[in-house]
């Protein structure tokens, strides 16, 4: 049930023309706490993927950035992005419908990424590395009244 | 600078409790069109690191999803969600100062999703691959008025 109202979420996106074809929802005690699709084109903003956008819906319903006691269901495997997004927010189960491989068939950079983080590819960001360190996690680390997140 | 100014704008957020001491710049023909800090605790959202909060500042303002003609300033190693989030943006460069190593003796995760990733690591996290297949990327395929991104 739930996955089949994230296909539905997914198309009405799509239709639209605000995103890629992908929904998401986020469950927590059985309970629906978010529904979201892809709204790359409609924000034209490339973070707005389907998990995302639904968990930030669901943190802002909680009012908490921990959704531990939450499941998501997502209609595609979550790219690495989406998938950090989710580990970031302690999300207890994922469940998803169609594959990385589904996603690359359809145009989607997903898996390229996913072998940019396991090494099998080098992407064509150029990364340099500063020579000078920072005092940030000093500085945090001494703060007395920081709040670990 | 542009680094000196990214660490100004992360200590200005951990000042303020709003976040972990991180911030990021991004620019574009030597312009700085961005400058934003984690917004974690602020915002109570998982997903609001400094290099989202940048990418969708710069998005915002340029009215594009693509960003690649801009260079990127973290104060930090970004973690795979903000890294991943910087291939989607098409971003040209990456400049860092902190490593990922540095982060994980602060106490943040970043390290420890990078060996999700590459398979060193098993996450917490419950995966579930459903077995029927939805119909999304053929009908995406066949949309004669689709937008690639």
């Amino acid at each position: 049930m739930s996955m089949e109202l994230a296909v539905e979420e997914a198309k009405k996106g799509m239709k639209r023309n605000e995103g890629g074809p992908f929904g998401a929802v986020i469950k927590r005690n059985g309970k629906i706490i978010a529904i979201a699709h892809n709204t790359v084109l409609k924000e034209k903003d490339p973070t707005c993927h389907a998990e995302i956008n639904a968990i930030k819906k669901a943190c802002k319903r909680l009012k908490r950035f921990d959704l531990s006691d939450c499941e998501i269901y997502s209609t595609c495997e979550p790219c690495p992005m989406c998938l950090s997004a989710i580990l970031w927010a302690r999300i207890k189960t994922l469940h998803y419908s169609s594959t990385r491989k589904d996603a690359k068939e359809a145009g989607f950079d997903d898996s390229e990424f996913y072998d940019v983080f396991s090494g099998k590819k080098k992407s064509k960001l150029k990364v340099i590395k500063q020579k000078t360190k920072n005092s940030l996690f000093h500085e945090c680390m001494e703060k007395e009244d920081k709040v670990l997140y």
